[in-house]
């Protein structure tokens, strides 16, 4: 093992000669996105720390899993036993008295790619997940309208559809940073309130169309069909342009946690407004104080007072990994990879710091980048073994960038929880070991 | 019944004469693009005939399912019990003396979108998916190297990653259609082997770099840790162009039956070649006639020779909905959908007819429309309750147009299986039910 690492610091010095002329772009070891761009240039780093030490014994071994047939198919598979971990995280504690009113959040330490898949879907209910029977489901559009309209799943079947890979960020995704103290959680438990799927669905300008909005007509009360009756005020002009009256995610019918049989989607708008369960849109001529609205899902200030009615999700980003839980395996190359989204539109770009804000470098975006959905951004860093400080700082196609955390405590102090954006740090120590750090 | 059939072929004369003024773009029913641009075009259209007839009572009853707190939340989410036929299909039927060979077929009649999800994705084993312990599990690249490596999963972790959405389709698939007569089959069993997923993954060219590949390698031979230890040869061009060693699809490890813990994907290449539960790959000068390119995936010729080698799956689409087990309910509007791929590149164009060929109208695109993966298409369709057979025609980046089924059989008679991309139909009678069709 000590001889290994001595190859290993070897072997980076070798490489960090080289790298020092011309690849540097940031401090305490970030480099260049030309490395992954032109990739021949990482020959020798990750390989020379990552493995491929063992000898190579022809033939092969044959492990046991080729000696003998495998598992027949299933018609609906699941996940390797081998990835049991890889499941939400549920908060707080479950409590009979009141199960089902909470979060369960995405284990983004454990994913890449854009993508959430269904079962890892983040979860934040009001009263449990209902269980819907879809052939009595009806969805009704009443109030300020022509015509009142009431829908069956088949009725909204039949209208012509649209899919859009959308992001949905809880209000409170992250506000555990809002205060005093560095709080020892990891990724999920702070961040894990973000998923991006693609959802499929009729726009809800036809339905609205379909019942003739009435001119006075200005807010939209949508309503789930869960026990909470969880019920939001939307503006008119939002129902009018995007939002979509959801019956797949991620090709299949929506799950139903996510609002099984029809989620409203409003892209880039605080997740408890893109209603589950959704069975009512009212138009009305003013916004309706429904608890939802009225008991939380504001904005607290430092000087006591609130914002209401502040829907889409700022700029934001988080580094999944390294992350805590995830032990860096002694100096050399890492990939630092992140996801980044704002509720505005695009992400613009993303730069990464692994020296506490100090300098910052370009990170690389995943195609496709697409609005109101979250963007994979990937930075090459060459560790040192020293301590550092990993951030990220994202800005949108709006030109609105992540505030520093003492920018934004300075305007709102350190008492709400919602729609916290400020950038986040993960400090790293010499054992490689990753922790929450209020930098 | 009879009544509302009626109401429903007065509304839609009425919508139809306001139609054919301008926005017939095709026979038979077939309408302009403008009507899904411009969304208000359609008032009146689906509704009319979809839905909302019930009077609308108020205040609104209460489903039982909205009087008590709903489930708690899981760890990993599952489909609604509603969804339970959502299941992929498997043939042959399952055989006790040969159990996970064959094949599990995506239901695409009951999907939308772009993305699979992942315990649907398609299928095709050839001794049954095995039971990787993934910290056991190697990677070896070897042969005509200047040094052989060997990866674990956690040394390929450290690599810079690449994510693309990308399909992944059968050779086989839609042979079912290379027939005399037309069988009563439905999408999911004539065209069912075509999945598309975000893959996520390490370049396959940063390995071969580190490996260092000797100038007289041309081919590589990838090898699964199945029971068949299936294996196919690949140019050592495409291993250097845009394949990915797979660690992640939709987010999430991949999928035991799709390869846990590590999948090649080739973008656009026959499905058997992107190698699952990857273990090896060697590199030769020259392509390794193995059993499972000599046995199969060959491509059988109308004189009895075949054209070996073939590797990029060609242009194609599927209308999806309406297909066959999908009644339509009734005379009016109905959105005709479906999946259009190449594995040379993007989708340029899909035109559906609704009159067995004689004309066509084009599709609407969902954005974004991805090189080498399938993009979902939309037409606008007014059926007048008569017969029609509806057919769609994909065109790629290339200037590729898929064939006709007339063109098709002529060049290659009907004995072949393999990379059958005839245009294809389905016919729908006076009943609305739709049956696969050689038209």
């Amino acid at each position: 093992m000590r001889k290994n690492r001595d190859n290993k610091n070897r072997d980076n010095k070798s490489l960090e000669s080289k790298e020092q002329r011309s690849d540097h772009a940031a401090g305490n070891g970030l480099l260049s996105r030309r490395v992954f761009l032109e990739g021949a240039l990482l020959a020798g780093a990750a390989g020379s720390t990552a493995g491929s030490t063992a000898a190579l014994a022809e033939p092969l071994a044959v492990p046991r899993w080729m000696t003998a047939p495998g598992a027949q198919f299933s018609g609906y598979g699941q996940p390797s036993r081998f990835e049991a971990k890889v499941v939400r995280g549920i908060a707080p504690a479950p409590n009979p008295a009141t199960e089902g009113i909470g979060t369960a959040r995405t284990p983004l330490q454990l994913l890449n790619g854009m993508i959430t898949p269904n079962g890892l879907h983040f979860d934040r209910s009001h009263s449990g997940t209902p269980d819907i029977d879809p052939d009595q489901h009806r969805l009704v559009i009443h109030g300020l309208v022509k015509r009142p309209l009431v829908f069956t799943l088949e009725a909204l079947s039949r209208y012509p559809m649209q899919s859009r890979i959308s992001f949905i960020e809880c209000a409170g995704n992250s506000g555990a940073l809002n205060a005093a103290q560095a709080q020892p959680l990891n990724v999920q438990a702070i961040h894990g309130l973000i998923s991006c799927a693609e959802w499929t669905g009729v726009r809800l300008a036809t339905l609205l169309d379909e019942a003739g909005v009435d001119p006075s007509a200005k807010w939209v009360v949508a309503e789930g069909a869960d026990a909470a009756g969880m019920s939001r005020s939307v503006p008119l002009a939002k129902c009018m342009d995007d939002a979509l009256v959801c019956l797949y995610q991620n090709g299949e019918r929506v799950r139903p946690s996510n609002g099984y049989p029809i989620r409203l989607l409003l892209p880039g708008f605080e997740g408890n407004m893109n209603v589950k369960w959704l069975r009512r849109l009212k138009l009305v001529d003013a916004p309706v104080m429904t608890k939802d609205e009225t008991s939380k899902y504001t904005i607290l200030l430092k000087d006591g007072k609130a914002w209401q009615f502040v829907f889409p999700m700022e700029v934001k980003s988080v580094i999944t990994q390294p992350s805590p839980g995830l032990t860096l395996k002694g100096p050399g190359f890492y990939e630092i990879s992140g996801l980044a989204w704002s509720g505005n539109g695009r992400i613009r770009q993303v730069e990464v710091s692994a020296d506490g804000g100090m300098s910052f470098a370009p990170a690389v975006l995943q195609e496709p980048v697409l609005p109101k959905a979250v963007t994979r951004f990937r930075a090459a860093w060459q560790w040192n073994g020293g301590p550092a400080v990993l951030q990220s700082r994202a800005t949108d196609e709006t030109g609105m960038v992540q505030p520093t955390r003492a920018a934004f405590v300075a305007e709102r102090g350190l008492r709400g929880q919602y729609h916290y954006n400020a950038i986040a740090s993960w400090r790293i120590d010499e054992k490689g070991e990753a922790t929450n750090a209020l930098a």
